[in-house]
């Protein structure tokens, strides 16, 4: 674990005055307002403490940061080899097994990482796959030779249909060429059950991975679902979780004050309560894009619910929505402006980006673009997130900023887990459950149905009396 | 323009069933609660043939498909020239400058277009730079070669910070390189006026193409914003136009049951007026990811306003959200079966995917793999579509579903006007100015007070009061 002044010169901060009455007058709350949140606020902090690591809740993942030195140390030897003997690595996952992955190689890596030649690069070019759309298979293997890239199949029962149809052509593919399977392989998946693991016998022992019982997908990042895909970048993944485990334990304040991710679940949950249904997730850098995709899921997963936990039927959630600055600037800022006063926008800042990048003087004689020469573009773009805000502001609309002192593996293992901890305390505040998913399971049977895979006649026979309803078309 | 059979058979169709109390029953709309918008569509649709063409609107768009003749002509000239001598093209814009082009490269190019080889590629490698992160210009530069680089600098008026601030970074290195600057740009501007047109004398001449006036941003596409970087990826700009020409014709009929863009905009106003302020964009193809980020510009900016063209304070627009089919089925679709009956879903299917990429068989013995070999990825992705709009009626949800018979140019520019055309109608129907933007001048202005232009004084003093409020953070 990193040292004491390390972590404090890393801490994130969440400013939220712009949330506030002061600055927004009646579009605001009031002390008094917020402060009477504060025994709910308790409430979800006590849930949280009293279940955390308890897999039957799926609450497995607030252990994450301090139960996994085997495994750091195993994913770490491992990577190494695969930077070495791999030109390519792909990630066949969907969800919760792609947008960490995703989130973390765009945080950490260089943004043109697969552009750059190998010998700069160090390792891999690195793809992952989450969509099962034929194009983009037919295009990926354009660029990739399967005989030498390693593919790391993710899916906790190994009966994800996206996941294992991409498995499926790609076996066959390994197979053609005379590959033996189990070299090109790295599975995660449940420790003992579900079928990648029926899949490893049969070729002989395929080095795996447990996603483990208490994970869920998207609460998977810093599991090994998140931790071999970026070793294999070679981010610092002790980091990542140090970072994390900082970040915990500041959320282990009771007082919602002092407790980041506590008073974000508050401001949230205070905002849904006046309608405000809709939550934008701008960070002010391209590394934190996917960011903002991850937390997508976590958010919209986990509150979408139509049920309370005592069983009453509800239709609680708020929508994410993802916005990059200062480019949605441009697409999006006329109607946060403008619109209805139905979000609320939460800004992503760094103190410092990793370069500064001076814009030359030029074009003095034109005092629009002369202006700008001897700024740097890292002045240029914190103006623009600062002057955002301000606007924002002033136009009535509820923002709040949290800002990182810097982008590297411990920032955004703070990042990942204070949002993690957001939600949790958001879903207990809600009385929901936050780690299921049942709303998906109708689509997935219509889609066996589909298919025509057995077991599924009634369900297709639903969608047959559906299509045959009086259409509208145009 | 192709012939009538042609167009026909590339015709794209909506299917609204899932709209309607047929299939949603009280979720729904009756077909007499329907019906009753037909008023207020006849006049959104004659206000738009009313004023189609007029600069001073802003409706300049509308005859696009039909006025550009020699500027196509001369774009496919330029083109061909840039395939030729240039090994990167560089769009350096923001907004809609940018995400047109990013929009119809990722439609209608390879996915992995940057990571081919040059002999299969056969033009350069394309990047669309619409961010002021000094991170990503500092990692752009270290993949392109400045020199051997065609920059399409894109602005209306020469003064859009951003963007002059990566021109100023980007002539400084032509320069310090020795290369005579008009040679590696060409600007997109306006006709007469600006800065871009002074630079571009003070250089000698840079070639220039025109930024029509009555051509907003995000209406910008098919003017030669988008058109010089779809020709430069070897995309047939003439088909482009065609099928928006051939939109543009479908959409001339008044009745709104025969007029899709117009139905589309009435199913969408009917909804926002019953409170669904959300509409989800969730295209099933990779191709069409960033079809979705185009019309979250041209929707949130044209209707997120706060006054009526009568100057009534009102705060309306529907907020765009991005999601991919079926991808962020395994990360929304929770929210969209069980959250708040609060959107809209928007679904873009395709008749014929460019490839089938078949599932091979194998895993016989296990079922929940097995029955998946045999079957195409093209018909899994259908399956998904259906299977989720399916299941998201039986949710009471509204959705509806533009099928495109295939995607190519002609179906791409049929899309893009179909989009452009229900923006029109629906801000119409919203008694708002839908071609306007005031709302981001000034978070503007406060970016030039923090960068101390001179003139923003007052501004800077604001903004140093709000900083003078109390904090609240955590």
């Amino acid at each position: 674990m990193k040292n004491k002044a390390y972590c404090e010169s890393m801490r994130l901060t969440v400013d939220y005055t712009n949330m506030m009455s002061s600055a927004l007058g009646d579009k605001g709350f009031t002390d008094k307002a917020l402060a009477g949140y504060a025994a709910q606020a308790r409430q979800a902090w006590q849930f949280v403490a009293d279940n955390r690591g308890k897999d039957e809740l799926y609450m497995g993942w607030t252990e994450l940061p301090y139960n996994q030195k085997e495994i750091v140390a195993d994913i770490k030897a491992t990577a190494k080899k695969i930077r070495k003997e791999f030109k390519y690595f792909v990630v066949l996952g969907i969800g919760g097994s792609a947008l960490g992955p995703i989130m973390a190689f765009t945080a950490l890596s260089h943004l043109h990482y697969n552009d750059l030649p190998d010998k700069v690069r160090k390792g891999p070019k690195f793809f992952v796959e989450d969509n099962v759309d034929p194009v983009r298979m037919h295009d990926l293997l354009d660029v990739i030779d399967p005989k030498k890239t390693c593919f790391n199949v993710v899916s906790k029962s190994g009966a994800t249909s996206e996941t294992m149809a991409q498995y499926l052509v790609i076996s066959d593919l390994l197979e053609k060429a005379g590959v033996d399977l189990k070299n090109n392989l790295i599975f995660t998946t449940d420790a003992k059950k579900g079928n990648l693991v029926k899949i490893s016998e049969s070729l002989g022992g395929v080095k795996s991975y447990v996603l483990p019982d208490g994970v869920g997908g998207r609460f998977s990042e810093l599991c090994p679902v998140g931790l071999l895909p970026a070793a294999v970048l070679g981010i610092d993944i002790s980091l990542l979780l140090d970072g994390a485990a900082y970040m915990d334990k500041l959320c282990k304040q009771k007082n919602m004050y002092k407790n980041p991710a506590l008073l974000s679940a508050v401001l949230q949950f205070a905002a849904m309560q006046q309608g405000k249904n809709i939550g934008v997730m701008m960070p002010y850098s391209d590394n934190l894009k996917y960011l903002a995709d991850w937390y997508a899921q976590l958010w919209a997963e986990s509150l979408g619910k139509n049920k309370t936990l005592d069983g009453k039927a509800c239709n609680v959630g708020q929508t994410p929505v993802k916005a990059l600055g200062v480019t949605d600037q441009h697409s999006q800022v006329q109607l946060y402006a403008e619109g209805p006063y139905d979000k609320v926008i939460t800004f992503l800042s760094l103190g410092k980006y990793k370069y500064e990048m001076p814009i030359p003087h030029g074009c003095r004689d034109i005092p629009d673009v002369g202006f700008l020469g001897g700024h740097t573009m890292e002045e240029l773009i914190q103006a623009e997130n600062k002057a955002t805000a301000f606007a924002l502001m002033q136009a009535g609309r509820m923002n709040y900023t949290v800002t990182l002192p810097c982008l590297n593996a411990f920032t955004l293992g703070e990042l990942l887990f204070y949002f993690e901890l957001q939600t949790a305390y958001a879903g207990a505040m809600l009385n929901i459950d936050t780690f299921n998913q049942p709303g998906v399971e109708n689509g997935k049977k219509a889609t066996f149905a589909l298919l025509g895979k057995s077991g599924y006649e009634a369900k297709k026979a639903e969608i047959e009396s559906a299509d045959a309803l009086q259409k509208y078309t145009v």
